[in-house]
């Protein structure tokens, strides 16, 4: 019988640490924990790990309060719950000590606070980062996940048509604007945790700006970065609207943009690698002049996390496989000025590059 | 002159790093970056640090992209940039070359994946918990501080009770009854990011139960455990309300964990330790027949986390002091019946404890 689910990701996962020679993954809280075993995102101060070893069953470590969020895995995990009062890495420790000098993967984003205590309980352990076991597994979304991220895509589009159609932004603050188009996720459905990047005029140059008190005013270039999440999965947009009639310096440079991230959308085929598309978006705008202001990597995975592997950046590799899902987001930043970014979802398919995101991203002016 | 602000935070850690022979502490993006260095909060696989030496200057290793969020920070501090297709870790690594062995402690939520990188990058370094330097300093607050867990409280406060108030919630799904106290608090001035526990009738047994689907009903219980920030900082309220006429069951065993939050209350003054208003509260459960059923600590700190250092748990002789905030949460869980929590926020103060919630805690019957 076929595995599927949450046993047919641990017996991969356990393959490949067998190609590995790792003894065990620890799996801590997060998107990992949600993708490897359905387990909770929700990390705390109180210790809960997955600890899948390289045969048989995983062994779950979780606080007695939280037990049943694991209960449902009985038939397939051990599950060992520690009371308020214990140190729960001396639980993990005594799992492994029949194991001579193990070597353990932990999940990116564990608490370090977790790795110090175990660096001091298990001191012969061998540690290492699991991205190289959890990205093989997590990069290549099956078709569940991809109509699962197709929906949030959706939702985010809708939320910005009606946003960028209905609302007057000329006057309000980063942040008022902000929280229109973050009403609008919501009532599309999205699971939204942030109010997401608004950044006006000259705090558009700044890519990672936190959205702020400056009002928008005309003649401003404002990039919204957006997105939420259904059933876990991410959508993630920005769209750059004009106040007001742009500029013939904003009309260039939004085109030069645009035309990027078309022909990167169409690198997304198999045989490229994930460099290869950032690299094409790049020499667009390098040979339109605008190079330097291009100050980031084309793209990032999207799935369970909003930023996950693989990156598109130049120095990585990695051939492109079907299934894989990426943000295609070329951008110009130019300094006490403006920026402008456009950014879509991309699935790999056989084909090449399936857009997951249909909003509007011709030049776009509001009022 | 003397110092404030960060550069206080700073050269009192400083002080504490000293008496530990600890060569540096190093404080990635989250609660703890907030208070140590006003730096941004928010985690990403893109390495953000400050690394705080002994004695003098720090230094920050951040994205070329986040220069933005350090930059008002360029005269008490050294900043080092790092380009998209740079390994920080390196540059972590070339900035600590000139200590031999050099002892550094990191803060709790750093993700793993840094400090993995960090462990083979550099070999000789001995590894421990920031904890007890940043708990020293964050876990007493000062005035500005404990006004803003006022005003947080305040605005929880109003939430519940309108909700308690207003709303109808028989035939609601807990996901229902939460978003609809999710829009009060975010209506009454609180940053939200969750929708908070929800949990009726027998889910009301699990402390840590996940809002879902089922419906509540006449005779149901439901735990409400909500929260929220503004300015960063945290209220994290309980209130349990009975749908319709209560039992005398419950009415007897929420008159208990009633009393068991206010006893606690007059156990939070100077003299006493943390592990006492535990004890204190457990006592008066205990006493009346269920101490089996308060499964969780009393409480815990409050303050830029929901859940922070120091815990109120048998176990911790730590000396309660002034400026201290803690939840004070006993609770009763009646397996396959009901849970009841009651939940305040109390600062430590000279006289005592000082609620810093305010709204109705006597039994509540909503319709």
């Amino acid at each position: 019988m076929e595995l599927t689910g949450v046993p047919r990701r641990i017996a991969r996962a356990q393959e490949l640490m067998s190609e590995r020679d790792l003894d065990f993954l620890f799996v801590a809280p997060s998107s990992d924990m949600i993708y490897m075993f359905d387990g909770p995102s929700h990390a705390s101060e109180r210790l809960a790990l997955v600890m899948i070893p390289r045969d048989g069953k995983p062994q779950v470590v979780a606080p007695q309060l939280e037990y049943s969020r694991f209960a449902d895995k009985a038939d397939i995990a051990q599950i060992h719950t520690w009371p308020e009062t214990a140190q729960p890495v001396d639980l993990v420790a005594e799992l492994l000590s029949g194991v001579d000098r193990p070597r353990v993967a932990v999940s990116d984003t564990m608490w370090s606070v977790f790795l110090v205590r175990m660096l001091e309980a298990i001191p012969d352990a061998q540690w290492s980062s699991a991205t190289p076991i959890i990205r093989e597994l997590r990069m290549v979304k099956d078709e569940s996940e991809i109509e699962k991220l197709r929906v949030a895509g959706v939702a985010a589009d809708r939320a910005w048509d009606e946003f960028a159609t209905t609302a007057s932004i000329i006057g309000k603050t980063e942040r008022e604007a902000a929280m229109i188009l973050t009403e609008l996720r919501r009532k599309h459905g999205l699971d939204v945790t942030g109010i997401g990047i608004c950044a006006s005029g000259p705090n558009g140059a700044n890519p990672h700006h936190s959205t702020g008190d400056r009002i928008l005013q005309k003649g401003d270039a404002v990039v919204f970065d957006f997105g939420g999440t259904i059933d876990n999965y991410h959508a993630d947009v920005t769209r750059t609207a004009h106040l007001g009639e742009p500029s013939d310096e904003y009309r260039k440079v939004y085109e030069i943009v645009l035309r990027a991230n078309r022909v990167a959308l169409g690198e997304f085929r198999l045989g490229n690698t994930c460099q290869d598309v950032d690299r094409a978006a790049r020499k667009v705008i390098t040979d339109a002049g605008y190079g330097e202001y291009f100050i980031h990597r084309v793209g990032h995975g999207l799935g369970l996390d909003g930023h996950e592997e693989p990156y598109l950046v130049e120095g990585n590799d990695l051939p492109l496989q079907v299934g894989m899902v990426f943000s295609d987001e070329p951008g110009v930043y130019l300094p006490g000025k403006f920026g402008i970014r456009v950014e879509d979802a991309v699935a790999v398919r056989e084909s090449g590059g399936e857009l997951l995101n249909h909003c509007n991203r011709e030049l776009t002016v509001m009022s």
